[in-house]
């Protein structure tokens, strides 16, 4: 757009708007004119709801979960079973694990994985609040790592066994297998011969 | 995701960021973590421009476009040609055609098109303002309607062009023809035609 089009306050929320994740230069154009034109509706509660999110929330010093309280509300959950920690990369591994409602367990977000490449080592992961977590003995039974089924991803689960080794602790992950609702021609070899070899009698 | 996952501050902010244009429901969460994880970066910040734009952003009285200020960036640029208003339907319009950077003259933003069926009369229009603002002789020599090649953007062209009958001004419309850089083999056949009739000469 033409410099001496709108105001500066315009210009700038364009561009931040187009650092968003799935919003790129042309779609942040088409959103800023939307919230503008929704001022009451939506940009104002946006406004409010970011400004919240800015002075509230934090990452739990506990799992590295984000919330709003330190530590999270999972960790201080009285209901959670805390004898299994699902260990995972990202935040949002952790709510997608949640949204599927199949545990009632904690968690450990480690904050990516093992990339030598990328100059991302042990020290760069919550890995050491991990086994300070276990060591001190707070129930956990088992562990489940449940990383990405990635080259890193699993790099990253061999060097958290080999640390967590000598704890009274029984270390899991997630089944390979074929995806629920997926078509088998569409899946790789890989993912075929671990659901074979992992198979179930009916 | 599950009620009692994160704290209320961080639903709330998934929630407003559904309704951006180009984020649905998922993007939203993808969003809301990128933007935690960026606090100093871009939440901050983009919380900043956001209360900024809903205090500043205001509609300007004389031709429609959004601005921080009123009479707006164009309507009060001594520079541009104030022989010649384009109208357009919309303020993203009027983004469209100064990113173009064909002409430097003023606009009038309808705010919309005659629309019977949607309950769009010519009241809920800009287009009293329109002809308050030529009649008033500000120099307008030419009005160029720049609507959609829709119906209702024809329908709403004719009803302007009616209502401008009588004032001095000469009212063109923007060209049809076969967009720069098209193919023809994916053209329509009334865009093929238009574009036939108006052939020019090499």
């Amino acid at each position: 757009m033409a410099k001496n089009v709108a105001g500066p306050e315009i210009e700038r929320l364009i561009q931040l708007l187009a650092r968003v994740p799935g919003l790129g230069p042309r779609s942040a154009r088409r959103a800023a004119l939307h919230l503008i034109k929704k001022k009451e509706q939506v940009l104002g509660p946006l406004a409010e709801a970011l400004a919240a999110a800015r002075d509230s929330v934090t990452v739990c010093s506990t799992c590295g979960n984000v919330d709003t309280r330190d530590p999270c509300t999972i960790c201080t959950d009285p209901r959670r079973d805390n004898g299994t920690i699902i260990i995972v990369e990202d935040v949002s591994d952790l709510w997608a694990l949640e949204r599927a409602s199949a545990m009632n367990c904690l968690y450990h977000v480690l904050g990516g994985t093992l990339s030598p490449l990328d100059g991302i080592g042990p020290d760069d992961l919550n890995i050491k609040s991990l086994v300070e977590r276990i060591s001190a003995g707070d129930g956990a039974k088992e562990i489940i790592i449940a990383v990405n089924a990635t080259v890193e991803g699993q790099t990253t689960a061999h060097y958290i066994t080999d640390q967590l080794d000598g704890l009274d602790v029984t270390i899991t992950r997630l089944a390979h297998g074929v995806p629920v609702g997926g078509e088998l021609d569409y899946l790789d070899e890989g993912t075929l011969t671990a659901a074979l070899r992992s198979r179930t009698t009916l």
